[in-house]
C-alpha cells in the first residue's frame, strides 16, 4: 500500500477511535459511543498532527495537556491511549469493568489523565488553570487541548472560563466544541447555529474558527490557526454529527449514553477493525523548574492580642510564598477581606485574581494542581458552597489544593444570613479525603497554614472576620489531627468542645461554671477533619460521659456530628448536647447574633449545667 | 415652587436615594453606600415611571417584580420603599439592627421582597423563573426588573440567565447592569467597555442598549424601549460612579462595603435631607389564577415488581400534575434519566426545560415559587451540588421548593464517581428547614413525592437508578418524619438501620443473620430529615443499644449522622456502627461497587455479628 496522505491518515484514525468506542460500549454494555464518534475526526487530527506529548513522561512539563471537557466521551480518550500504543487492546476492552483504569469517565488514575471529568462544564476551566502556569508560571511553550461538547456550554463555568482566558490573554489555551447538536434528551438551545457560538466567543475576547468537523483538512487549518494565533485563545467550533459514521445512530436522537445496538454490523460500516499507531509528536525538553524553598519564617502573634484569623491567613500565605516556590494564590475578588491580598502584595507574580468566579477559582486550582503547583484559594466560606461541584470533582481528581473560607458563621454580624457560610464544615467534611481545619488565634492559623501547603488532597482552613484574642504562644506547635486541652482537672464534670469562635466563648463559659463550682474541660477542636478522637474519648472518660460541643454553624455535618462519629461505637458512649446555629440568623451584632443562635458563653454555661445536673457521674 | 418635570423629579429622587443610603449606613456603621449611589438613578427613574406594584397588596399576581440582584445595594431598595411610603424613616435607620426587617442584605422578612439575594450573580437567574412564569404559566402583562451589579457578570450563573432567557423569549425582562466598574478591591475584568457587555448579551441574543446612569432622560429613553421590545429581554447597560454624587468616594477605588467618613458632609453636598414621596403606579387587576384541584391518583406498583424509584418519581409528578394545578417542574437536561419527562409529556405547559444549567435550574425553581408556583427541579444527585449556593440561598429567601436527584451512590455501576452523588444528603441536610427523603421503593417514593407538595422549605427526594423490588402496597401511607420497621421480634440484638438501596442489603442480611441465630431489626429510615427519632430510640432500648446504620455515601453528615444526633442525647447511648461508602469508588456492576464499598448485605452481617459478639446485652 502506497504511504497515506495526512489527510488519509487522519480519516482512518478516526475510523478506528470509532471502531475502539463501539467495540469497548459494546464490551461494557454501557457507555456513549456516539459522542465520541462525533468528536473522532477532531482528535485524530490533534493527536497526529498536533498534541506534543510524551506518553513515557506524562507528568513532565513539557508535555502539552489534553482535557476531555465532554468527559462522557471517554471511548475516544482510550482509543487515542491505544493507538498511541499505551494502553493495550485488551485493556481496552476491559473498559468500565470492576479493576480497570479505564473507568466510565477518566480520573487520573489512569497515568494520561491529569483531571477527572465527567460532571460538565468542568474541563475548560480546568484547563485555563492549565494555560495559567504555562504562561505566567512556566513559561513554556506548551498548550492546552481542550474538547468540550456542545451541551455543556449552558454551564456559566464554560463563561467563566471564556472570560478568565481572554481576560489573562491565554493564547496557549484551545478549546475545541464538538457541536453535534444532541444533548441527552434532545437537542440543545443553539442546535447546530455555529455562527452563535461564534458571536459569543468573539463577544468574550477568543478567536474562533468554525469547521466541519468531519473534514481533517477544515481541522487542521483550523488548528495550525490556533497554534499561530497570539494574545487571545481559540476556539474550534466544529459541526459535527453524533454517531457519525454509523446511519443507525447517526444524527439522530434517543441514542446517547448507549451501546450501539448491532456493534459488529456498525464495524462493518466502519470499515472494520485497525490497528493504527499513532506516532504523537515528543515536546522538546523543558528546563527543570526553580522550586527553590528557604526556611519557613512564620507570623507571630503576642498572646492576648486581637488579630483576626483571616489576616493571619494572610501573613501565614505570603510567608509560605517566600519560603516555597510552588505556592500561589487564587481569590474570588474579595481578597481584601479574606488577607489574600497580603500574598499577592509580596509575591504578585503568583498570585492569580478569579474576580467573582467561584467555579473557575476552584477549576484554576485543580488546573493548577495537576501541572505541579500548591494553590490555596480563597473567598467567603459561604461563596465556596458556588464551587462545590467543583470541589468534589476535585476529590475525583485525586486533586492536592488548599480553600479557605472567610467570614464564617453568625460572628460575621451585621452583613446578615447570606454572607454567614453556615454549612460549609458539613459540604466540605463530605468531600473524600478531605481535611477541614478551624483555627481560634493567629498563631494557630499560621501553623496549620504551613500544615496544609504539605497535606495530601482538599484542605479547607475556615477563618472569622472578627478579631479573636491570640490564645497561644507564636512557638506552639498544631498538627493536622490534634487539638488543645485549654482547661481540664481532675474534677472534670463536662467537657466543651469548640472551634474558632466557639472556643473563646467556651473558655468564658467554663470561668462562670467555675464559680458555679463546676469544673468543666475545654478543648479546642481545631481540626475537625481529621479529628482528634483520643482526646475526645479521654474527655468522655474524665467527665463520666458527658460533653457538650458548641459551633457557629448549622447543627448538621459540623463539629458536633463529628465528635458523635468519634464516640459512636464506643463501649459507654457520652451523653453528647450540640449547641448550633437552628434558627436562620438576622443581622445584627457578632454578639447579639452568637446570642440569638445560642452558642455564647451564656447558652454554653446553661447546657452545662444542665446536662451535668440530669447525669450522675458514673466514672 | 413650580411642579418639576419627570427629569427633575427623578433626579432629585435619585439624590434622595443616596442620602438615604448615607444615613443608613452611617446609623448602621456599615453597609455598602457607595454601591447604591451609583444605581441611585437607574432606579429613580424604574420606579417613578415604569414599575407597576401595589405595596398594599405585595403578593398580587399582577405586580411586576423587582430584584436586587447585587443585594449588597440594599439601603437603595430601602430607600426605594421609603420613597414609596412602605417604610418609616425611624424603621430605615434601624438598617441592620437586630430584630430589624431591613437586613445587611434584603430577604422577603421584609414583605416586599420576593427573594434574597446578596451572594452575588443570582438575582437575575431568579428573575428568569419569574419571568416564565409571567410569560408561560400566569400569561399575564406583568414585568420583571432586576438590577445587577458589573461585578456580578462575572459569574457564569448570569449567562445562564442570559441564555435562557433569550431561548425562551423573555420579553417581559429586564436586566439593568449597574457597571459602575469598581469591585470589591479594584476594577472589574471589563471596566468601563460597555460595548463588552452590550457584544456579549447581543451574541446570547438580548436586545442591549447603553446608558449613561447618571441622566435620567437617557434612562427613561432605554426603560421605554425595553418595554416596547417583544421577542427578546432586554439589557440596559449603565455607566455608573460607584459613590456618585459625593467627592470623596465618587469613582475612587477603596471604598467597598464602607461608611462613608463624613456623612454630614456628605448629605451636606448632595443636597441635604429629601422628604420626596413617590408614586409606584398600581398593575391592573389580573384574573384569579385558576388552581383546581382534582384528587389525586397515584400510581400503583405490585409489591415484588422490580421498579426504580426514580421512574416512580417521574409518574407519581405526572399524576401530581394532574391533580394539582400548581405544581411545575423543571429538569437539566436529564429528564430520560430523572423520569421528569414522565411529567413534561403528560403536562408540557408546566415543563421547563433548564438544560445542562442547574444553577439556572435551581435558581428559576426560586424565582417560580416566588410567584406561588409549586417547582419540582431534578437532575443527577452528584450535579445537584452545582447548584448548591442557590440552594442554600433559597433556605435564605424561605423559598418552598422541591429537588430530586436521581442516580444517588455507588449503585450506578460503571459510570463512576463522578456520577454517583455521594455529598447530596450530607449538603442537603445542612441546609437551613431541609426535608431529605430517601425512599426505597416505588409506592414509598409516590406518596413521599405527594407528600413534598405540601411541605415547607427545601424538601430532596433522593432516587435511585437500579430499580429495585417493591416492598410496600400502594396504600401503605408514608409520612415525612416517619420511618418502617420492617423486622422485628422481642429477641432483636441488633438493628439495621438503611434507606434506599441499603435496605434491601439490610433485608438480605437480617435473613443471613436469622440462620446465624442472630435476630435483628431492620429500619427503613426513608425519612433522613427529619428522622424518625422515636423509632430509632425504641430500637436502642429494644436490641440493648447496637445499632449498625448502612448508606450509599459518604460517612459525614448522612443517613448514620442523623441517627447518631438522634441518640446523643440519650441516658443510655447504644453502640452505633456506621456503614458507609470510605473509599472513592471506581466503575463496576452495582453488585461490585456496593461491595467495594461495605455496605451490601455481607458487610451488614459482619458487622452486625461483631458488634452483638462485642457487646453484653444490657436490657
Amino acid at each position: 500500500m502506497a504511504r497515506m496522505t495526512d489527510a488519509e491518515r487522519r480519516r482512518e484514525l478516526g475510523q478506528q477511535f470509532r471502531v475502539d468506542s463501539v467495540r469497548m460500549s459494546a464490551a461494557a454494555k454501557s457507555g456513549h459511543p456516539t459522542s465520541a464518534m462525533s468528536a473522532a475526526d477532531l482528535m485524530a487530527v490533534l493527536v497526529d498532527g498536533y498534541l506534543r506529548y510524551d506518553f513515557d513522561h506524562p507528568k513532565s512539563r513539557a508535555n502539552d495537556r489534553l482535557v476531555f471537557s465532554k468527559g462522557h466521551a471517554s471511548t475516544l480518550v482510550y482509543a487515542i491511549f491505544r493507538a498511541a500504543g499505551a494502553v493495550s487492546d485488551e485493556e481496552l476492552l476491559r473498559y468500565r469493568k470492576h479493576g480497570s483504569m479505564l473507568e466510565g469517565h477518566p480520573t487520573p488514575l489512569i497515568p494520561w489523565v491529569d483531571v477527572a471529568t465527567g460532571s460538565l462544564g468542568q474541563g475548560l476551566p480546568i484547563g485555563v488553570g492549565m494555560a495559567l502556569a504555562a504562561k505566567y508560571l512556566e513559561k513554556l511553550p506548551t498548550r492546552v487541548w481542550v474538547l468540550c461538547g456542545d451541551s455543556e456550554m449552558a454551564e456559566g463555568s464554560m463563561w467563566e472560563a471564556f472570560e478568565h482566558a481572554s481576560h489573562f490573554g491565554l493564547d496557549n489555551l484551545t478549546a475545541i466544541i464538538d457541536v453535534n447538536r444532541l444533548g441527552q434528551r434532545g437537542e440543545t438551545m443553539v442546535g447546530w447555529n455555529l455562527d452563535r457560538y461564534v458571536a459569543r466567543a468573539e463577544a468574550f475576547g477568543w478567536n474562533a474558527i468554525e469547521v466541519d468537523g468531519h473534514d481533517v483538512e477544515d481541522i487542521d487549518d483550523a488548528l495550525s490557526r490556533a497554534v499561530a494565533t497570539t494574545g487571545s485563545p481559540t476556539v474550534v467550533v466544529a459541526r459535527t454529527k453524533k454517531g457519525k459514521g454509523v446511519a443507525a445512530v447517526e444524527d439522530e436522537n434517543g441514542f446517547h449514553g448507549k451501546p450501539l445496538d448491532d456493534p459488529d454490523a456498525a464495524i462493518a460500516e466502519l470499515g472494520g477493525l485497525r490497528d493504527i499507531h499513532v506516532e504523537v509528536a515528543k515536546p522538546e525538553a523543558a528546563p527543570t523548574r526553580d522550586d527553590r524553598s528557604a526556611k519557613l519564617e512564620l507570623p507571630r502573634y503576642e498572646i492576648g492580642a486581637e488579630v483576626a484569623t483571616r489576616k493571619a491567613y494572610g501573613d501565614a500565605l505570603a510567608a509560605l510564598g517566600s519560603a516555597r516556590a510552588d505556592v500561589v494564590v487564587l481569590d474570588g475578588e474579595v481578597s481584601n477581606s479574606t488577607f489574600a491580598e497580603t500574598f499577592a502584595k509580596a509575591h504578585p507574580d503568583r498570585y492569580f485574581e478569579m474576580y467573582i468566579a467561584e467555579q473557575q477559582m476552584v477549576a484554576a486550582a485543580v488546573g493548577l494542581q495537576a501541572v505541579g503547583w500548591r494553590p490555596f484559594a480563597s473567598t467567603f466560606a459561604a461563596f465556596l458552597a458556588r464551587a462545590y461541584d467543583f470541589t468534589r470533582m476535585a476529590a475525583v481528581s485525586r486533586a492536592t489544593l488548599a480553600l479557605c473560607g472567610s467570614h464564617a458563621g453568625v460572628s460575621i454580624g451585621e452583613d446578615g444570613p447570606s454572607q454567614m457560610g453556615l454549612e460549609d464544615i458539613a459540604s466540605l467534611r463530605a468531600v473524600h479525603g478531605s481535611t477541614v481545619l478551624h483555627p481560634c488565634d493567629a498563631n494557630q492559623t499560621a501553623k496549620l497554614v504551613a500544615a496544609m501547603a504539605d497535606r495530601d488532597g482538599i484542605s479547607y482552613l475556615r477563618t472569622l472576620r472578627p478579631a479573636t484574642p491570640v490564645l497561644y504562644g507564636a512557638d506552639d506547635e498544631f498538627e493536622i489531627g490534634g487539638s488543645r486541652v485549654l482547661r481540664s482537672s481532675d474534677e472534670d464534670e463536662v467537657a466543651l468542645i469548640g472551634a474558632g469562635i466557639t472556643v473563646h466563648e467556651a473558655l468564658k463559659a467554663a470561668d462562670t461554671l467555675a464559680d458555679e463550682g463546676i469544673s468543666a474541660r475545654v478543648i479546642d477542636a481545631y481540626s475537625i477533619k481529621p479529628l482528634d478522637s483520643d482526646t475526645v474519648l479521654t474527655a468522655v472518660e474524665a467527665t463520666g460521659g458527658r460533653l457538650v460541643t458548641i459551633e457557629d454553624h448549622w447543627p448538621e455535618g459540623g463539629l458536633g456530628d463529628a465528635v458523635l462519629e468519634a464516640v459512636a461505637d464506643t463501649h459507654e458512649p457520652p451523653r453528647v448536647v450540640k449547641l448550633a446555629v437552628r434558627e436562620m440568623p438576622r443581622s445584627g451584632t457578632p454578639e447579639e447574633c452568637m446570642a440569638a443562635a445560642g452558642i455564647d458563653a451564656e447558652h454554653i454555661v446553661a447546657a452545662a449545667r444542665q446536662l451535668v445536673a440530669e447525669t450522675v457521674r458514673t466514672a
